[in-house]
């Protein structure tokens, strides 16, 4: 397949025509999520500067805060030495990256004080996801 | 399957029975690698303190630093609000994550200027690769 844009040839897409991308937080260096996106969806990234993923659960674009609100302006996005990793550094709007409500997706932390080993859930609902996706 | 640890039914290994493990350096936060582990390897890792992944290009455990010495102290490991992916906080053995020599696999910006648009690497090599790996 020959593509239009030289760059998004050094993308390695899997098998699924899809790439890991993280965000992170451009202020405050926190990872937010990590999620996934096809080649219309990085394009889409560059061009509007804000964050459009694919939902591999709805099988289609999903433009980060269609629903919510909770878009995310793309300042800076890198790709990793083997070309198949993104991570975009972003401004998070409304501060909530996750449909928990929570300003991170990685909320739960691996502790094994009490036993038995469990995942605890760390950082607060901001915002509860009724009044997020009424 | 039945598993012997509660806490690792949470985790959704994909059909390859791996998990996608972003490692952020616990003292400045910046995202180093994106690398995967399957059950084994998150096992190891929580009982070691040490990053251990699983080589899909090996196809076997990597014990990140066996080679470069570049090993991976970890502080937290956290999963997502899906499940399907982790964050390791990490001290960086060497400050040099990524097999180029650099701090950051993500060391390759998007830029569209000077044009054409292209990966840019904005991040310098600590160490020459042909000394991390003689």
């Amino acid at each position: 397949m020959t593509r239009k844009h030289a760059w998004l040839d050094q993308v390695k897409f899997n098998a699924d025509g899809l790439v890991a991308t993280i965000a992170q937080d451009h202020a405050s260096g926190k990872v937010l999520m990590l999620a996934w996106m096809n080649a219309q969806a990085l394009e889409e990234t560059l061009r509007s500067s804000q964050a459009v993923y694919w939902s591999r659960s709805r099988q289609q674009l999903w433009r980060k805060g269609e629903q919510s609100g909770h878009g995310q302006h793309v300042h800076d996005i890198r790709l990793d030495c083997d070309g198949d990793a993104i991570l975009l550094s972003v401004t998070q709007k409304g501060g909530i990256a996750c449909h928990t409500g929570r300003e991170s997706c990685f909320y739960r932390r691996l502790q094994t004080d009490p036993s038995p080993t469990h995942w605890a859930a760390v950082e607060p609902v901001i915002k509860d996801p009724s009044e997020i996706y009424p």
